[in-house]
Parts: C-alpha cells; structure tokens; sequence
C-alpha cells in the first residue's frame, strides 16, 4: 500500500507535516510505504534519519494557496502537490491520499481523478466530532453544498459503514439533521431524505436530530447537507475555544492559584476533545482513500490521518460502500 | 400599551410566567397594562397582591400543546391562549404579545392576525444569542425554513434596526451565513442575498460570516435561512450546556474542594450567557409586537420579554423597518 501525503498543505506546511510523516515511518505495517509530495528545495533539509527504507520523495515546483479558487488552481497548477496526488492515484500508483491543505482543491481533484465508487451519487466529507459522549461522524460539512435527497441518504450510508469499520462502533444511530423532531418539521430536502432513510434495513436510523443531539449521546452519525454541517463544524470550533478561553480569563481573574490548579483539568478536557486524535475527514464516496486534514494540523494529526488511511484499506470501507449502496438500489 | 401574556405556554407555565408578570407590574411605566391569557381556575389562585390595578385575565379554555401541528391546533382551538392572543392584536385591543408556548403556532397566528409590516416578504424570529463579546442578533431561526434572497436582506434589515434601537448597538455589524469569506463560497441563496445586502448603504454589511465567527467579536447581527438558524441555536445551547457538565465533572473527579471555589466562576459566566437577560426574540416584519420566549423559560425571562416589548414599541422599530424597506425598495 502506497499513501500520498502533501507535504506543502495546511498552516504549518511543510515543518509539521513532515515531522509527523518521520513519526509514523516507524510504526507503518509491512508493506506500507509513504510517497511525499512537495518542494524539494524545503522538504528535504527537514528529513532525517533513514526515512528513504519507507518513503520517497516526489517533487512538485507549485502547491495551491488556501484563498485560491479551487477550479482555476487545480487548471493551472498541474504541478501541484494536490493535483499530482490525485494524478497518481487516479492512475493507481497510490492507494491513498492525506493533505492538511486546500479542502476545496482536494474533493475537486480527487473526484475528478480518482472518480467516484460505483453507486455513489456525490461524495461527501465525514468529520469525526469528539462529544462527551464518544465520537459523532457527520457527513456532509462542505462537499456538495447543494443536495438531493438520495445525497443525504447516501451520507448516512456511508458514514455508518465508515463509523462501524474504522470508529468500531457496532450499530452507530444515524439521524438526519433538521430542526425538530416530528416528520412534519424540516425543509423539503429533509422530508425526501427521511423517507428514504426510514426503509434503509442497513441504517440504523433513529430520525430527525436537532442541533442539541450532536452533543447529547443521542446518536453517532449525523446526515447534513454540506452547507448546514460546514457551519456545524464551525460553530463547534468557535464556541468550544471561545468558552475555553472565557471560563480560564474568569478563573485568572479570580485567583491565580485557582488557574494553577484548574490548568490539568482543562488539559485533560482539551485532549478529549481533540481533533488531531481522529486523524482527518475521509472524503467518502472516491473511488479509493483521502483523507483531508484540517488546516491547523499538527504532527500528530498527520500521523492520525496515516493511521486512519491504513485502516480505512484494511477494512475494506470501499467495497462495502458499494455493496450496501447496491442492496439498497436493488431493495427500492 | 396593552400586552397581552400567554400564561398556559412554556415549560414552566402557568407558574413561572404569572410569577414574571407580577414582578414586572410594579416595573411598568405610567400608561402600560398587562392582559394575561390563560385558564382562569389556574390562573387565578397564582395572582395576589393588587394586581388588578395594571392587569386584567382574560379566560381561554385551550392551550396549544408543545407537539400539536401548528396548523390544526389553530384550525382546531379558537379558544386557545395564543390564538386569542393573535386575534385581538389584529383587531388592535393588543399593542404586543408575549408568548413561551409553540413557537410555530405563535409565528402562524401572528402573521395571519397581525398581518406583515408595509414591504416585508416573510417575517423571521430574531434570537439574541450572548457571546463573550457582547449580544449577537440571529435572524431567522426557524419562521422560514426555506427562503428567497430577499427574506436573507430584510432579515438583516430588520434585525439591524432592532439591534441598533432595543439592544443600543450603534453600527451593527451584519453578515451572512456562509462556509467561507470569499463571494464565491456558499449556494445559490447565499450567493443572491449577498448582492442585495451589498448594496444597501443601510447596513454595516461586513460579507460572509462562518460559523466560528458567531462567537469571535467580528459581528452583532447575522443573517441565514430558519433551518440554519435553529440548527445554530440548538447547537449553542447544546454544546454550551454539555461543555459546563464535562467541566463540572472533571473537577469533582479531580477534587471537591477544587469544584467548590469553581462553583462560583461558572455561576459568573452562566450569568453573562443567561439567555433570560434578553427577554425572547421577536418575530421581526409583523405589524405589531411578537415576542417568543423560550420553552423553558423561567419569571426573569417573562419579565425581561415584557421590558422588551416595552422598549420594542417605544423605540418605534416597526416604523423604522417600513421606512427603511421603503428606501431600499426606492434605491433598488
């Protein structure tokens, strides 16, 4: 097995990348190899060790910019690291795909080069949501922006198989979200979404969710169009870091020592609910592996995100996606 | 000015509510009376004091129930609290209507009753959500699940003249709920909306906001569609509520004596993000005065929701909204 990772993506490309890239070489399983994508000039003098037994180096003289428009760049940066990764697996010479950089750039190259799995209507994100009640996987959060109904459904499917493989959760609860619980409530979307759903003998499906289900243990799969879970996913950010920082200036405010002892509290609380421990978004429904990273990655996220790659081969998510999604066009 | 106060609606109700209406009686200003709307045998034994100096109750045998239809509850109960309510504001024997009951029985009742304010299209619930940087106004969440350009432009409008006049926020900042800053980013709705608001020299528009920016200080009124708007609210209060227990918890797992000096801290931040501050959120483009308080709301938030509707016509923000709807008709 072949993974492409981008050494050039996300805000501390390509030091943290690669940093995270050297930390996995080592616990890879036989048979795994890395192929870096990046400048060469700026990835090299960051190498170290014997990383050339389980890696090499591909060079590309561009890499895409977070604020460029993905169609344009992907037309004309065709040396880029994104555009050469999904180039190469499109072609099979990689069997897996991770960058931290533009997400935009990476579901458009992949879905054109790598195409899409037989069945599959549009692809979707999945992103793995820390709660405190284990983990929510919620596709889409900003692939297709527009949806149909058979969309919706297909995230549902799809993000079930990836939580029962890769999160082992036996029977993850899928919900669709909307905006109260009864049939009647919702937009036209979500009413032909739920419809399909509800005879879906693979779903686990346990109805509408409202915002405050994310959270509250209720389910682990949530199905959103990509517009509505990109702020999902946003918000959750913002009001977790924004509440963190407000509850330690308050505590600061009150005693110093209170902040001392209230400071491994938080640090545990924080590492619950870390992003990077989930390793990347898989962009489900590509006919092969990509993982998309959020921006802010560090190394751990990189080495997660490889992690996640292997796995998600060695469950077969691919084939069974297709072999689901055929029962349920067979059965309706 | 008479209000009328829908005492069989809420969570907490006839209780809470009559318990906030009589601590708002001594408050109100020379020449403001309360209407109370409710089942007299409960009612009746709640009140006490001279409290029909300022107030009279008016009898309704019905009430709407949480999760009836909206549609067949007001078809069905014409003796209900809220229908009542509705239908004497629209025959103007009510200057404003205070509800924590159904939220879409009181958004269905009063846009027939009430009728809509010269030039609105459809009119959105306003919530004014507390950040660490001071109140953010929301419009809609939840009155139209599913919009046109102009509903995005007028609830800004709207929400802009109730920010600047109730919550006295000078130049309010307003954005667009998208999944990213640039013009391209988002779908066809946001896209539309977004033209409009920009060329209307009445808003402070500051472009596209995502979801991390409710809570970062970059903005005071957001605008979005009723499906976006409840699924950010819900979440907020979900995530909020989960995040304060997994703390709590943490500390009592690390010491007691740790949880009890935090206590009062987390008493202080609760209190800055009390959504009973605020007093309800008004269905914004009604001709009349609609405030629709939370189900669980509890007195503090009854009496804030009359303060508001106080302010709310003295303030004359249905005056401003037609003058301003009319200009921007003119410019357009």
């Amino acid at each position: 097995m072949r993974v492409g990772v981008d050494a050039m993506g996300g805000d501390h490309a390509p030091g943290e990348i690669v940093k995270g890239v050297l930390e996995a070489l080592p616990t890879l399983p036989e048979g795994v190899e890395v192929v870096l994508f990046g400048d060469q000039a700026q990835v090299e003098p960051l190498l170290s060790g014997d990383w050339q037994k389980r890696m090499t180096l591909v060079h590309c003289s561009q890499s895409i910019g977070m604020n460029e428009s993905p169609v344009n760049a992907l037309r004309q940066k065709r040396d880029s690291t994104i555009f050469q990764m999904a180039v190469r697996a499109g072609e099979g010479e990689l069997d897996a795909v991770v960058s931290a950089g533009h997400t935009g750039a990476m579901v458009a190259a992949c879905q054109m080069k790598m195409r899409l799995l037989e069945g599959v209507n549009r692809p979707g994100i999945a992103v793995v949501i820390p709660t405190f009640h284990g983990p929510v996987t919620i596709c889409d959060v900003g692939a297709v922006v527009q949806c149909k109904p058979v969309n919706l459904h297909q995230f549902a499917q799809m993000a079930t198989i990836y939580a029962r493989r890769v999160l082992n959760i036996q029977k993850p609860r899928a919900a669709l979200m909307s905006i109260g619980e009864e049939d009647a409530k919702g937009n036209e979307l979500v009413k032909h979404a739920r419809e399909l759903m509800k005879s879906d003998p693979n779903l686990n499906f346990v109805g509408n969710a409202e915002g405050r289900d994310v959270f509250n243990g209720r389910l682990e799969v949530i199905t959103c169009d990509g517009f509505v879970g990109n702020v999902i996913l946003k918000l959750t950010e913002g009001l977790a870091e924004g509440l963190f920082k407000t509850i330690g200036r308050e505590i600061a405010a009150e005693s110093m020592e209170l902040a001392r002892q209230f400071e491994p509290v938080v640090r545990k609380i924080w590492s619950k609910h870390d992003y990077s421990e989930f390793g990347g978004a898989p962009l489900l429904g590509v006919d092969g592996i990509c993982i998309i990273c959020h921006g802010s990655s560090d190394h751990r996220a990189i080495k997660n995100a490889i992690r996640v790659a292997i796995e998600y081969a060695n469950q077969n998510v691919n084939q069974r996606i297709i072999e689901e999604l055929a029962q349920s066009a067979a059965g309706s």
